[in-house]
């Protein structure tokens, strides 16, 4: 039986575009060099400030997906030799690596086992070992495993010291209230197709004024410097993804609408009740500090994570599998983009294709699982 | 009064969207790592491959705007200390030479008078005199003059040689009958907003062979080497931006059912009648050899060409002004993704605006010459 509804998506980016912004996506485009691109730009930032809590407009779009906004990162901050530690405990840590490696940096790995996250206490010892340390590059959500690394208090051993904390939150901005300057955080990347519920195609590179100090002439086409002067005009150095940035023009009127505290509250909520409900048919939660963006679920003995994706897609539900050393390990439901209201299909779709494969427990034990959790903040809400 | 339909977009890029396309544009996403966009994408890249004639798959397509895949151009297919000349006629020709020194390559400046085509003679000239010149850094159509560089000319200088012939061909693939592999070009640079008709936000780089057989491993997001061997498979090294490969596959379309010949047709024609309908009204061309893809027009004495855009824009008719040193100077419209009809809706707003203006003639003019210069070939058509 093929769903009427065609395929649900709970991938961990690109996620579900919202009607609203699908909306602005069709419409006609306008050109960028005008008084009406450059208001609706302007408002943009502005509305991307409150997002992050900021009262300086330390920050750019570029039109690029997230790796670039991460290549930006190594090559604006850093110059060739810099030693920076790279925490690399996923896909996204080991990409820190490689492009800091690329560019030429002094590259310290710090291995962190896949599915940990990273202990404060390595990252002070390294950092005391290594003075000359220029930065640590992390990310906030390693969405490879669904771990989530604490940046709130990494940011407490960085701040006071010359090493920059450059975080990658790809799948944290937009999920987690983060407050980069209040947490002291240095550097954070953001892309269009996770928590922004946009096409891919759009990343976001945030810098505090100690790291935008820093700011070098290394690139072109990511060059900060040149972009900031003239984003801070409602202009960009090169053809904008116009109808990118029309776009979360909505999609963060959207994200304030609800308001990032509570944004962050039906995250958890979801989180937590995902947790409950992967818990109860006896599946375990891959990560030991799980994401609030996704949930990364470790089978059973015995099933294949990939047979289980493929039943769950049969029935219209999109999941995603592992990544690297994970592939074939672990499967990932994404939140982003999520309502409260969204999960229990996910989770109809886990319980009949579980089944499927010969699992046995009582229909209905993970959604109810997930609705007893979900419960209280709904009441409240 | 304030047209109803409010703007129509006769700017070289963005250009408009159509509906075709914007349907796609308005879908819900799908995921990149699938079947489904995999087939989407060999589809795009097999319509692509069509548009260029070449049997080799030599390409690939970024998430970037066009400036991207001239970084790309320069960061792979070149070495630093290389030494290459640059074809400076323009701003998107200084846009080379930028590039060139950004990434430390050789860069001779050869100089050319804004509007005025390069001579193939000059280069040659260049070339004998440097014969380690491992590359010439071009634009097809310089839409900042709206000159065309015969770049077909040009490669019959360069492929007996070590010398590759870099083309931007942004505002010019999709215009013009391009075959890059029989006219013996080396690297080809488009972009997604120009005659492709698409938002900005997807570049697309194409080489040859002897091209192929330089790729270095300069850049990390701009790395044709480890693209083109994921894309040749349906896939991308990094997020690609998906709605904009599955709107290309819809554009392309478009293109390749009205056949690349009979489109270079359409806008020879256009250009032709825009040609007399502007000498008509007693207004110049700017550019000795015109570039199909846009009409680049001198003012008459006294007529501020910024008031006359001003005028039209009234009317609902955007244009473009001057770019660089040509700023307040001339004006520019646009005939990418436009229809032969199209056009008197701009000739109209620009009889209407010049007579505002004060400028005297017959009503009707314009579009009357551009009626009976395009004729022929409608009717033959």
């Amino acid at each position: 039986m093929k769903p009427l509804k065609g395929e649900r998506i709970f991938t961990p980016g690109p996620v579900e575009i919202p009607d609203r912004v699908r909306e602005v996506l069709g419409r006609q485009i306008i050109h960028h060099r005008t008084p009406e691109f450059r208001e609706a730009f302007l408002e943009t930032r502005e509305l991307f400030k409150q997002l992050v809590d900021c009262k300086e407009e330390n920050f750019v779009f570029f039109a690029s997906s997230g790796t670039g906004a991460m290549e930006a990162s190594v090559l604006n901050f850093f110059e060739e030799g810099d030693k920076v530690i790279a925490v690399v405990g996923g896909k996204f840590g080991e990409r820190w690596a490689e492009l800091g490696k690329k560019y030429r940096l002094n590259v310290i790995e710090l291995e962190v086992e896949w599915g940990k996250s990273v202990d404060p206490e390595a990252v002070e010892k390294l950092l005391r070992e290594n003075p000359d340390c220029r930065g640590v590059l992390v990310q906030a959500s390693e969405s490879s495993t669904g771990a989530y690394h604490d940046v709130q208090v990494l940011a407490q051993i960085t701040k006071d010291t010359d090493t920059l904390l450059v975080v990658d939150a790809i799948t944290a901005l937009g999920v987690y209230n983060m407050k980069p300057h209040e947490w002291g955080l240095d550097v954070v990347v953001g892309g269009s197709q996770k928590a922004f519920m946009l096409p891919p195609g759009l990343s976001m590179l945030w810098f505090s004024e100690r790291a935008k100090e820093r700011l070098t002439d290394r690139s072109y086409y990511f060059n900060v410097k040149e972009e900031l002067k003239k984003q801070k005009e409602g202009q960009t150095a090169f053809t904008p993804a116009i109808s990118l940035i029309l776009a979360l023009r909505e999609s963060l009127s959207m994200l304030l609408e609800e308001g990032m505290e509570r944004v962050e509250e039906r995250y958890r909520l979801i989180s937590e009740g995902m947790k409950r409900a992967i818990e109860a048919l006896g599946l375990s939660i891959f990560p030991e500090n799980p994401s609030l963006s996704l949930t990364t679920v470790l089978p059973p003995e015995g099933v294949d994570p990939e047979a289980l994706r493929r039943e769950m897609l049969r029935l219209g539900v999109r999941t995603a599998g592992g990544q690297g050393k994970l592939k074939g390990k672990i499967f990932r439901i994404s939140h982003m983009g999520m309502d409260v209201m969204d999960m229990p299909v996910a989770l109809s779709a886990l319980e009949l294709a579980l089944r499927s494969l010969g699992h046995s427990f009582e229909f209905g034990r993970a959604v109810g699982e997930y609705l007893s959790a979900v419960h209280p903040g709904v009441k409240d809400g």
